[in-house]
């Protein structure tokens, strides 16, 4: 059977169910940003890796190799943000083709490095090989969390206020820019997001210390498909409202520039790497009073599972699919 | 500049200088088998990471997708032992080509979770990817010291005895055996070693438990280059005997049959994953009556760093340099 028929969720399925169950230990196994498990003391340590492949994840002819750095490390901080821990240290495993020169490593090295210091993780280990064809960056990062428990996926309930850091749509637009070889000037900021993202730790931690966060998760593969996992693994449905998503005026620009529809962009937008997180609606009060320090918006609701995923605009409610939403369907699930 | 001049250890040096120093927690870092930082409450967090690639370090022409996955853990499991600690969970970053199929990614797990059960490791989590040519297997691994240091590369002083447990050369045999095509029967040890190496995690407890390691490393590129780890960062020398050098009669017979210098072999051979640790000479009775359990063989003795790295022969002694030795030096540094 061909891997692809299974696609990458379905394969993680597989090999969580063959592995079978961790030890009295873990907290969290294969099902979440990072695995967490309790650490002696108190507290929890948490554990996240994330593999880039050139050609697959990156595009050399059009990312500097210091952003790449920048990013790998980012991505993988993104995913310790995403369950309220603290990020501790970096683990980097290279395997890079005869194309790299040493003042290629030396950059990529500055990027992962630049990236890790600007949020405090220590680099402490790696491995370098050579590899026949093409780069892999495979980074680990291990965090933790002193006070409280892990923010997971499955912790949402009815009611709860659904919430994102950030604006959508900027990391489509970068890539498609660079990509394309459009002009990057009038899309400057998407580009730069697209290339560095700012993995939103310190807007974790402001978050949990300050209301009652029930499910929380990075966007790495667009908003309609990691909301999707709070859904499922929450047990719920929700309600996105269209006019609340956040939506730059570069976004907004590109997207009529190119004849596309502004809200399917952002939904879909993956790499963005900000925060998506349920809070309790008692805390509306507050979250609005943090959002003058944090850019945090208020999308939507979350609901009982029986009403679906949907997002509600002007012309009706339609069905969003994970990874992406259905053909219109007018009124129906309103 | 071109990597390959520098080599693997001038690369990891010149990263090493441009990281700069981490921060206080961290007790070991880019150094050592894994890297090491101190836990709140007490004692120690370990982490590594080894990155296994296609046509670089393993040939699917002739290793099992099982043993692949088992091995791959092992070398893992294996730095985690050198450091003395207890392996405690795992995380799997893979990027697999086209010709993978769903029941080969089934055996690779299979081999993964074999391997860490045996070792008590949780596989708590990773990352699966597509790759465009090849495979890349990422492995990072979490261990703990509850109690006592970390063990060290550069804790050897001068009279320590040098050890290593098990026999060498069998895992060069295995892959010559495997590569060549030969008849695997009469090495089938070798094989076995080769495709499915035991890690030395409860030898290593039991010998922190029982005598006073000084020093310790895995034999991950041949006991030459390892022992110059142990030189080097000890600032030592070492003389070693070559009789009392362990060794199987299949590697034995290999050698002599293909007309290779026994030694030379054993010296120069990896990925035999066996333990070479420095042990206060006063626990030689200890060592040895722990032999009963713990296959461990005395093979040398450090020495001032004046003396340099020898092997000392019935013809006479040789220089060792890194990853193998210098020509006959007959009787120069005896």
């Amino acid at each position: 059977m061909d891997p692809g028929e299974l696609g990458e969720f379905g394969l993680i399925d597989r090999i969580r169910r063959r592995l079978g169950e961790p030890s009295g230990s873990v907290c969290v196994g294969i099902n979440d940003d990072a695995a967490v498990f309790a650490l002696k003391s108190k507290g929890y340590g948490v554990l996240t890796t994330d593999v880039l492949v050139e050609k697959v994840h990156f595009d050399l002819a059009y990312t500097p190799i210091r952003s790449l750095g920048w990013k790998a490390m980012a991505v993988n901080l993104s995913d310790v943000a995403a369950m309220g821990a603290v990020p501790k240290y970096a683990l980097i495993s290279l395997a890079l083709d005869s194309h790299w020169s040493l003042e290629d490593i030396d950059a990529l090295y500055m990027g992962f490095s630049e990236c890790a210091s600007e949020y405090g993780c220590d680099i402490i280990g790696g491995d370098t090989s050579a590899s026949r064809s093409g780069a892999f960056l495979s980074l680990a990062l291990y965090g933790e969390i002193d006070r409280g428990a892990p923010i997971l996926r499955s912790g949402a309930r009815s009611g709860d206020l659904l919430c994102v850091t950030g604006t959508l749509g900027d990391a489509y637009i970068g890539r498609s820019v660079l990509s394309a070889g459009e002009e990057i000037e009038p899309f400057r900021k998407a580009v730069d997001k697209f290339l560095r993202p700012l993995p939103r730790v310190r807007e974790a931690l402001q978050l949990r210390e300050n209301i009652s966060l029930t499910a929380m998760i990075d966007i790495s593969d667009g908003l309609a498909s990691e909301t999707g996992h709070i859904c499922r693994q929450s047990g719920l449905g929700c309600r996105i409202d269209e006019a609340a998503l956040p939506l730059t005026q570069e976004v907004r620009h590109w997207a009529a520039i190119h004849e596309q529809e502004v809200s399917s962009l952002a939904i879909q937008s993956g790499e963005e790497y900000e925060l998506l997180f349920t809070v309790d609606s008692a805390d509306r009060n507050t979250l609005e009073a943090l959002s003058a320090d944090i850019p945090v918006s208020i999308i939507g609701v979350m609901t009982d599972s029986a009403g679906g995923m949907v997002l509600c605009g002007e012309d009706g409610t339609r069905d969003i699919i994970s990874g992406g939403w259905d053909h219109f369907k007018e009124n129906e699930t309103k």
